[in-house]
C-alpha cells in the first residue's frame, strides 16, 4: 500500500500499486471531471503529479512539455509508489440554465378533466371502528368501505401502507383520505393499489411529478393533479456531466467496476434535487408527490434504473428495454412518496428514446394531417417525420460541436459565450453578442452556426469550409494547429486570449451539420418524399431554441423550407411526460407512438453515408435544395463567395 | 454514562442512567431468555447484580430472599451507576424436534397436474439474436418469442430482473430459461411475471417452498413444483421464544422500541434457517425456490410482515390483516430466490388464523359431509366445526398449561419429560415415561393430562381437582404452596429434587381444559347440536399428537366420542401451506374458507362463561356428557373417587 497526498485538499489516502490517479482522489473524496467517461480522450482530468512515481498508460491529450511538467491524466495513470499529486481548479458547473427561463405550455387537445383521465384519486372515508359485533380487520375493513362508496375492488397495497395501517387509522379516528391508483401502464385493467393513507379529509389537493433527464440537463415539473396545472419546476445539470459528457461516454463509464452505480445514484441525486426545488417553488411536501412519470433518451432510462446500458453502444445497438415496467419510488430511491408509481415513458429504439416520443406527443405529430418533421439537436439528432397516419425516425451522432465541445473555443450556452456572430461584407471584422453582456469567454452552438453562416456568406470560407487567405484582414491566419478567424482578440476576451474558429473546428461543424441534414434526407427518401414537402418543422430542445433558423439553413444544417413553417419548442420531452402524467388517453397514446414509429438504423443505411457526403458542404453539393441561400449569395455580399 | 460489566461474558458496555439491564445486556451481545416478552411476568430473565447501584421496578418473581441475594429481572430493573452483573446460565433451547418425526403426507383430493394447477411455471426459448434488421430490444425480443411460442402476453417483471436480462441473455447466447408466475394470490387473472431467467435449458426441475410458523416451532417444507413431492423438510423452534413464550407476550415485546423489527429479524432468521435445512437435505440452492407459501397464527403473520399487532391483544381483537397482498422475498428477506412471491395465507380473525385455515383445507373439513370437529390446542385453543356446506370457529385462551408452562414442575416435550403416567388405584404409587428413557426433569403437556386422569379415576383428586389427604400414601402432602402430589421422588430425578403436581397446577389444568371444552360447547350450541354428534374429531398440532385420547376425555378436554372418530393429523398448517403452494384450485379454497368461516369472538359470548364453568370439574358438571367416564368409574379403581 502506497500514500498518495492530494493538494490543495491535503488529503492522504492509502492505495495499492495500479491504482488509478482517479480511484484514489475519488477515495480522498476529490471529485475530478470527467467528461470523456475516463476514456483519456477529453484530458480535462489533468493533474500534476509533483513527487513520487506513476505509470501514463496514455498522454494522447497531453504535450511532450506538460508530461515534463509534471501532468498526468487521473483517468490513464497509475500509481507505482507514494506520490503527492496537485488537483489543478476543476471548472464549476454553471448553475444558471436557460431552461429555467422557459414559459410552461402543456397544451392539450382536449379539456383536462382529472375524474375521467387521472388514475391516481383521493377518496374520503369515515369508516365504522370495529366492535365484538363487527369483527372485520382494519385491511378489509377499509376494503370494503371503498368498494361499498366507491365501487372499488380488488383493492392492492403495498408492505409498506399496511405496516402504517393500524396505526393511521386509529389515530385519525377511523376517518381518513384514501389515495388509490386506479390503474398503471403495465396494469390498465387495475386492480387498484392504496398508495397512501392520510388521516382526515385530504382529498382538496393531489400532486404528481414530470422528469425529463436530459444527457446535461434534468427537468422537474410539479403538477396539479386536480387541474392539470404546472405549479412549478426546477432544473440542474445532470451530475452525471462529471462522469462523461455525451452518452457514449456515460456507457463506457458505466461498464466498469462500480460505474453503473455510481451514474444511478448521480442522476438519483440530481432528480431528488430538482424535485426537491420545484416542491419547495410549489410549496408541496415532497412526500405528497403520488406519481412521477420520466422521459429521457434511452441511455438515461437505463442509467436510472441502473439498467446496463453497454449493448446501447454496441453493434447492433439493441437496448434491453424500451418498454419500462413501472416501478415504485422506493425502488429507485426518489424522494417522493416511497409508493408513488414512476413510470418511464417508452421508446424505440437505443438512440430515439422516450424523450423523442414524449416530444411527438406533446408537440402533436401523431395527431396533424400535416406532414411534420420533428427534431431535437444536441450531441445526437434525432428526427422523426410523419403525421397522425405514419411516423419515420432515425439518429445520427452530430458529435458535441454544437454544445460547444470538440471545439477549440466552444463551451456551453451559458455566460461569457459568444452566442451571435456578423460579419461584415466589406472589412470582414465580425460584431457579436455575448450571453450575460459579459466579456467573451468562447462560442457556443448557436454562435458557431451564425459564425459559420456569416463566414460562408461573407466569403471568409467556401464551399468547401477552406478560409480565404487572400482577404484584406489579420483575421484570417495560420494558427497553431492551420488555418483560423479571430473572432475576438484577446484584449476584448475575458482570459485575455484570442478566441478563433479553426479549419479543423469548421471541419467538425461540416460534419455535425451533415450528419443531420443527411437524417433528414434519408427520412424523406426512405417515404418517397422531398424534405420541401414539409409543412412544419417543429424543433425541440434546449439549444433548438437558440437556432437562428435563417443562420441554419444557410450552413445547410435545417432545410431550406420558409421561416415561417418552423417553431421552436424547447423542452418537448418534459411536457410530453407532463401529459402522459396527467392522462391515461396520452399515456395510452405514447406506447403507440413508439410501437408504431418506424425506426431506421442509420449505420445499416447506404443511403445515408451518400447523403453524408454530399451535405459535407455549405450549404450543399446540391445547391438546388438551398434556393433561398442561393438567392442571399446572388445578391449577397460580394456576389459568388471566394471559391479558396 | 454508566459502565456495565457482565460476568461471565467479560463484557462492558457503556449505558446511561436509566437503561434497562436487559438493554445493556442486548448491547453487549449477551442473549438473555424473556418467555413473557419483557413484562417481569415469567422471572427468566434474573440475573445477579454483584456491585453497584439499580434500581428495580418489580420484583414480583422474586422472594426477598433472591433480592438479598442480589437476584433482579433485567427487564425490570435500571442501572443507576456503574453496576457488575452476572449472568447465570441461560436455559438451552432443545433442538431434538417433534415435529421433524412426523412422516409427511399430503394427501389432495385429486390427482396433482403440475400443468394446470401450477402457477409458476418454467419456458425454454431459443432467440433470434438481434440484428441491424431485427432492433427489438431484449425484453421486448423476449416477451414476442414467449407470446409466439406460449402465448403468453403482457408479461412483466420487476427491476432487479431487467438489470440481468441483457446480461444473461448474450451470455447464454440466447438460450435461456424463463421462470415465470401466470398469476398469484391477488392477481388471479394475472397478468404473467418473470421471477427469473436461468441460462439454457432448465425446465426438468421447479421448486416451492411452504412455511408454517407457530409460535414454538417453524416448520419448512421443500417442494418439488413438477411433482408435488415434498422432497425434503427443517424444523427449528422460533427464535422469537427468547423474547416472549406466548402470543400476547410477543405482541407486547413487539410494541416496545425497536422490539418489532426485532421480532421480524428472529422470525426471519429462523425461517432462513430452516428452509436452508431443507434445501440442503434436498441438494437444492435456495435460489432456485421460486415461490414460497406460509401458514401461522395471525400474531405470527402480523410479526412477519412487521405489520404492527397490537390491536389484536386490545378489545375488540382486530387483526390489521387477514388476507395477505402477495409479496416478494428480497420485501421480507427470505433467502430463497429475491424475485420468488411469497403469500401468507389468509386468516379469518386475530385468534383463528391461517393455520386453521390452512388445516381445514388439508383435513379436508370443508370437503367433507360428515359433521366435523377440527381443534388444534397450544397457548390457544382453537376449533372449527362443521363439514362442506358450513364452519363456525372460536379460540380460546388455554393458557400455557398444556405446554408445560404456568405448572410447577412443566416443560416442553423434549428430553426428560413425563409423558405418560400410570397411578395403581391400590397403592396411588405411580409409574411413568420419560421421553428419551432419562432421569425426569419435569412433566410436559401430554404427561399432565395422564397424570390428572389417572389421580382422578384413581381418586387422588375428586370432581372438584381437591386432593385426597386421607390415602394412606406420602405422596399426597403439604407442600410449600398448599397440597401437592409427588410423581417422582428427588432420588429419581435428574436434578435431584421431587417432582410434584401441586393444587394451583390442578387449578390451572382445570382452568386450560375448561376453556377448550366450553369452546367446543358454544360451537355445538351456536349451531343447534350435540358436541356427541360430532362424526369425526380431527386434531392437529404438535401436540395434539402425543395426546391420549382416553385420558384427555377422562379429564373432560375432549368431548366423550368414540375413540375411533379421532384422528390425529400432525402438522395440519404446513401441508394446507403446501396445498395452497401446489394448486390455484387449493389457493382458491382457502381464500373462500377464510371468507366464509364464521367466528364467535368468546368474550362477546355470555354462554361461554356458563359452559366454561359448567367445565371447571372432572370431567364436567354434568357427568351424562361423559358416560365412558362413567362407565369407569362406576367398575373402575375403587367406584367412585373420593369426594375430597
Amino acid at each position: 500500500m502506497y500514500v498518495v497526498h492530494f493538494e490543495p485538499a491535503g488529503v492522504d489516502v492509502q492505495a495499492p500499486a495500479g491504482t488509478l490517479i482517479e480511484e484514489a482522489a475519488r477515495q480522498a473524496g476529490i471529485e475530478l471531471n470527467m467528461p470523456c467517461g475516463g476514456q483519456g480522450r477529453c484530458g480535462r482530468c489533468a493533474v500534476i503529479v509533483d513527487e513520487g512515481k506513476v505509470r501514463r498508460r496514455s498522454t494522447l491529450r497531453l504535450s511532450p512539455e506538460d508530461v515534463a511538467a509534471g501532468f498526468a491524466l487521473a483517468c490513464q495513470t497509475v500509481i507505482e509508489g507514494d506520490v503527492m499529486i496537485t488537483v489543478p481548479p476543476q471548472e464549476r458547473i454553471e448553475r444558471r440554465l436557460t431552461t429555467e427561463k422557459q414559459a410552461v405550455r402543456v397544451v392539450f387537445p382536449y379539456p383536462y378533466d382529472p375524474q375521467t383521465q387521472q388514475p391516481i384519486q383521493r377518496f374520503f372515508v369515515s369508516l365504522e371502528p370495529p366492535s365484538l359485533d363487527d369483527q372485520v380487520d382494519d385491511w378489509g375493513r377499509l376494503q370494503r368501505e371503498l368498494r361499498r362508496r366507491y365501487g372499488l375492488s380488488a383493492l392492492t397495497a403495498h408492505l409498506p401502507v399496511l405496516q402504517e395501517l393500524g396505526r393511521t387509522l386509529r389515530q385519525a379516528e377511523w376517518q381518513v383520505t384514501a389515495v388509490v391508483e386506479l390503474d398503471t401502464w403495465d396494469r390498465p385493467q387495475g386492480p387498484p393499489r392504496l398508495i397512501d393513507l392520510l388521516p382526515g379529509d385530504q382529498t382538496a389537493v393531489s400532486w404528481g411529478a414530470a422528469v425529463d433527464i436530459g444527457t446535461t440537463t434534468v427537468t422537474a415539473y410539479l403538477v396539479n393533479l386536480l387541474t392539470g396545472e404546472v405549479v412549478a419546476r426546477g432544473a440542474d445539470y445532470n451530475a452525471q456531466i462529471g462522469r462523461g459528457e455525451d452518452i457514449i461516454s456515460r456507457i463506457v463509464y458505466a461498464s466498469k467496476g462500480q460505474g453503473l452505480v455510481e451514474l444511478q445514484r448521480l442522476v438519483r441525486e440530481t432528480i431528488n434535487t430538482v424535485l426537491a426545488r420545484a416542491c419547495r417553488r410549489g410549496k408541496v411536501d415532497p412526500r405528497q408527490v403520488h406519481k412521477v412519470t420520466v422521459a429521457g433518451n434511452t441511455t438515461m432510462l437505463h442509467l436510472l434504473q441502473a439498467v446496463p446500458p453497454e449493448p446501447i453502444r454496441l453493434t447492433p445497438y439493441i437496448p434491453t428495454v424500451n418498454h419500462w415496467p413501472s416501478v415504485r419510488a422506493e425502488e429507485l430511491g426518489l424522494a417522493v412518496h416511497p409508493q408513488a408509481t414512476v413510470d418511464c415513458l417508452p421508446g424505440v429504439a437505443s438512440y430515439v428514446g422516450a424523450d423523442i416520443t414524449a416530444g411527438v406527443i406533446s408537440t402533436g405529430v401523431c395527431d396533424t394531417r400535416a406532414l411534420t418533421l420533428f427534431l431535437d439537436i444536441g450531441t445526437n439528432g434525432e428526427m422523426v417525420l410523419g403525421d397522425c397516419d405514419w411516423l419515420v425516425s432515425c439518429a445520427c451522432s452530430a458529435g458535441p460541436a454544437f454544445e460547444g465541445a470538440g471545439v477549440d473555443c466552444g463551451m456551453r450556452a451559458t455566460e461569457g459565450a459568444i452566442e451571435e456572430v456578423w460579419i461584415s461584407g466589406q472589412t470582414y471584422e465580425p460584431t457579436y453578442r455575448v450571453i450575460g453582456n459579459e466579456r467573451p469567454r468562447g462560442i457556443c452552438g448557436s454562435g458557431l452556426i451564425s459564425l459559420l453562416a456569416e463566414m460562408f456568406i461573407t466569403g471568409v470560407v467556401d464551399k468547401g469550409g477552406n478560409l480565404n487567405f487572400h482577404l484584406p484582414t489579420p483575421r484570417v491566419r495560420e494558427g497553431r494547429h492551420g488555418g483560423e478567424y479571430v473572432v475576438a482578440w484577446g484584449s476584448e476576451t475575458e482570459h485575455g486570449r484570442d478566441i478563433v474558429i479553426t479549419k479543423v473546428d469548421i471541419d467538425n461543424l461540416l460534419r455535425a451539420k451533415a450528419a443531420v441534414y443527411a437524417g433528414f434526407s434519408v427520412l424523406a427518401r426512405s417515404v418517397g418524399l422531398e424534405l420541401s414537402d414539409a409543412e412544419q418543422v417543429l424543433i425541440g430542445g434546449a439549444f433548438g431554441q437558440y437556432i437562428n433558423v435563417e443562420k441554419a439553413i444557410q450552413i445547410g444544417l435545417l432545410p431550406d423550407v420558409p421561416w415561417e413553417k418552423f417553431q421552436f419548442l424547447g423542452n418537448t420531452s418534459v411536457r410530453g411526460a407532463t401529459m402522459a402524467l396527467l392522462s391515461r388517453d396520452m399515456r395510452r397514446r405514447v406506447a403507440e407512438v413508439a410501437e408504431r414509429m418506424t425506426y431506421l438504423e442509420l449505420s445499416a443505411d447506404n443511403t445515408f453515408y451518400e447523403e453524408f457526403t454530399s451535405a459535407l458542404f455549405l450549404p450543399h453539393t446540391d445547391m438546388d435544395k438551398f434556393p433561398s441561400v442561393a438567392a442571399v449569395l446572388r445578391r449577397g455580399n460580394g456576389a459568388e463567395p471566394a471559391s479558396g
